[in-house]
């Protein structure tokens, strides 16, 4: 391969030298720190044997050849110390399952450290997700590869993937992904050692959702771009409003089951009300059970029954919405929590309660709602110096991973509160990350989706803010992202509570 | 007034300091340049007698007082020339119209050059736009005033704003604001002398939209910050497109009837297509015309009658929209032009167009549309480095013209290519932007919105690019606004073209 990389990213061939922007460019020409672990001789230590989430026993049957593996630390040894067998390698790579800004800079990682300590490797990347090695689509070297969402799971996919590893004569696959993408690496490593074949594979952190995390893998790639950048627009939108002064603005973010976007995005621009939904679900879930033996009065005997985090969660929603979580349900007796589930019908839901109250002379006011959804636009940002950094790092220690033999790790990086250059690197057992859960009908092992804690520091830190920023405008405007200055390296709440350092 | 002002805005009372954002504290904290011509001993300098854009004699009827008056000019005197006389002015000031970025620094501006040169003066800012003049809602000094749209015009308007700058012993009164508040703005200057008041009244040009502007006014605060903020998301959401490769994405941007930001944004961002309002305008004017007079056949004779822009506009089009726009006329005869605005409405036109396709066997891809507009989260930005100092400067502006007594111009920044030391400092009668137009079936004078000017340099360039951007995915992503670097004092491909240095 005879194109030079930078550190951030690189030309990809047939991409004009003019179609970088300028803030583009000038990223491309920054070379980014690495943990200094990496760049001098290092050898691999084990930890203990590894357990699971939930569901040991199952975990383990699942997964007979991997299940109980330690994780591995990169530990620096003197310059007597044993360097790695230098040999080369056949490795590819894959991006499944959502955008996330930062995956090209993995890439660059886990190149940069084949080229330096590996010489000779081919680097195939896989197009369009996993669909790429099940039609074995693949480019070889280096190229904007695109991500898909298909899974490698049926045992005709299984083969599929095992006739392209074979075929390339993989050393190793890199799996670059959410829970379900490295559910799947692990259970794709799983198969091929069954099979006694020589492809080892490695999972990635990827997903601004945020929902994938656990002690050695303190957060994923993604998710600190994207809320920066949804930060940036909601801090833009609430400067507007304090400007224009006619609107209600109601903002929907991307995301899945859990609140992290929401819950970071709320700590850095404060907003009158947020919702989280790990708490509405048990809000609903209480309500489900209370509605069963209690009747809704005026005496309020059932809303005493809630817990306390769940009844300040219910008197926060709009009338209208709570009349709706109390009165209309499903055939089954549930919440119909698809009809509140929008930014427009909380609009149309507001505006038809504000139009009776008027109309009973208890609001004189106007409302008129503006919709909002910030998705696409936060998954793929320029990463910010933090996501570029994060993503080299988790590059290199696939590279490291797969050079050592690995397999069924997650590349983790640590130590993310210090300079880069002291962050720790390593793997992380996949089977570590499981429990066994129920999806359509079959008993399945799964990364445990990571959802916001409502009795974690970061959570309580919200519950002590947010009364003070119902009615007084605590409005914060973040900005754009920062590239340099004293702002560009801030971690979200969300990490520094994960490290033990939110302030 | 006692609270210490920085150039880039200041602590609002009764905002606490913990409500602002890092990016926003450090920008906070960061001086403004200034005009050099400001820094020193300068004189006002006349022009020649100005004009009008058309209509010189109906505005010189409209406004006998203040037609005809010079542009003035800062010009440095040395040190033995004589300071202007130091006296205490009472000043209002007023945000009309909508959102900008940067407006608080044209208060800054203003502020800072009250304190400096026209000691124990008072600065009021009348709350939620012209309004605020009308009902005297005021606030001493220095605070968040937002703005408001309604408009100073009727003879009774007139009288509540005469009560309001009389009550306050006002010697001036700035309005920032689009091209209809400076019209408004040049209205009451006129008002006011034809009473013999005192109250100068001054305009300073505020709209993302970028619609006003002339040799001496060459670009409006707040376009901007607003263009970058649309690029940033356009290229997030083309680099996304590039990784997901599963959706054709529409978006609209904010704006009224001229098309700068789209055009602008294009040139920073490299849309498959970009459609710009004022060709189709043409088109639809040039295809009213034939369609009265021939047949539309496939002979094509209809289409060799278009002007050459127009019929590639035509051609560029979808094939929906283009049946359209020949066969579905309302009652007069005109298209239908509300029909084919929104992005919603061509996701959905395309849609039926290749599910027709499909099955006529013409087509067997996947379209799948998103939609996103890009609104008000543009309109607040933190101003970029060059609406910051352009906003300080403009305010300066506006002091330096009440100061020296003058009435009906528009502060005018000059020479913004060179780095803002060497900006020029002046104003601009507002008379000389004006035609008139009939408005709600009266003749009325009103500042000539600039439009995309479809034989102009810039219009070229984008048409020259084009053509390679449809199919070829030329995509750029621009990042998020940079506060330092080398990219952080850019300036539009728009404002380039104006100055004439576009590369």
């Amino acid at each position: 391969m005879s194109f030079s990389i930078s550190a951030t990213g690189k030309a990809v061939p047939g991409r004009l030298v003019s179609d970088y922007s300028e803030v583009q460019g000038s990223r491309l020409n920054i070379p980014l720190p690495l943990p200094s672990v990496l760049k001098n001789s290092f050898e691999l230590v084990d930890g203990p044997p590894s357990s699971a989430v939930g569901n040991l026993e199952e975990i383990a049957e699942f997964f007979p050849k991997l299940f109980g593996q330690p994780s591995v630390t990169l530990k620096a040894v003197g310059a007597s110390g044993e360097a790695a067998e230098e040999r080369s390698l056949n490795i590819g790579v894959v991006l499944s399952g959502g955008q996330a800004a930062g995956g090209h800079n993995v890439i660059s990682g886990l190149f940069d450290y084949l080229q330096a300590r590996t010489r000779g490797s081919r680097l195939y990347g896989f197009r369009g997700g996993p669909a790429g090695i099940l039609k074995c689509n693949y480019v070889g070297g280096f190229d904007m590869i695109r991500s898909g969402r298909d899974k490698i799971e049926t045992p005709e996919q299984l083969k599929q993937a095992e006739e392209t590893v074979t075929k390339l004569d993989l050393d190793g696959l890199v799996i670059i992904g959410g829970d379900d993408s490295n559910t799947n690496a692990c259970l794709l490593a799983e198969n091929f050692r069954a099979k006694n074949m020589k492809t080892k594979v490695i999972g990635c952190p990827k997903t601004i959702d945020g929902d994938l995390k656990c002690k050695e893998v303190p957060t994923t790639f993604g998710f600190d771009t994207a809320c920066k950048i949804y930060s940036e627009l909601i801090g833009n939108v609430m400067t507007d409003c304090r400007s224009t002064g006619k609107y209600y603005h109601f903002i929907r973010l991307m995301g899945r089951a859990a609140s992290h976007i929401t819950m970071e995005c709320a700590l850095q621009t404060h907003p009158n009300l947020a919702i989280i939904g790990e708490e509405a679900q048990q809000l609903i879930a209480e309500l489900n059970e209370i509605l069963l033996h209690e009747v809704i009065d005026a005496s309020g005997v059932w809303k005493k029954k809630l817990q306390s985090h769940s009844r300040e969660v219910f008197d926060l929603l709009p009338y209208a919405i709570r009349k709706q979580l109390l009165l209309e349900r499903d055939p089954h007796g549930n919440v119909q929590l698809a009809k509140i589930e929008t930014e427009k019908m909380l609009i149309e839901m507001v505006g038809t309660e504000l139009e009776k109250r008027k109309q009973e002379g208890l609001f004189n006011g106007q409302f008129t709602g503006q919709s909002h959804f910030f998705g696409y636009e936060g998954r793929c940002g320029l990463p910010t110096i933090f996501d570029a950094n994060y993503c080299y790092a988790l590059g290199h220690a696939a590279g490291v991973l797969l050079h050592y033999g690995k397999t069924g790790l997650i590349s983790s990086v640590g130590n993310l509160g210090a300079p880069a250059e002291e962050w720790t690197v390593g793997g992380t057992p996949l089977t570590s990350l499981m429990v066994v859960e129920r999806r359509h009908g079959k008993f399945k092992p799964v990364i445990k989706k990571a959802m916001v804690e409502l009795d974690g520091a970061l959570f309580n830190k919200f519950v002590s803010l947010r009364d003070d920023w119902v009615l007084s405008n605590r409005y914060v405007n973040p900005g754009p992202i920062q590239f340099s200055g004293p702002t560009a390296e801030a971690l979200t709440h969300t990490l520094q509570m994960e490290l033990g350092i939110d302030a």
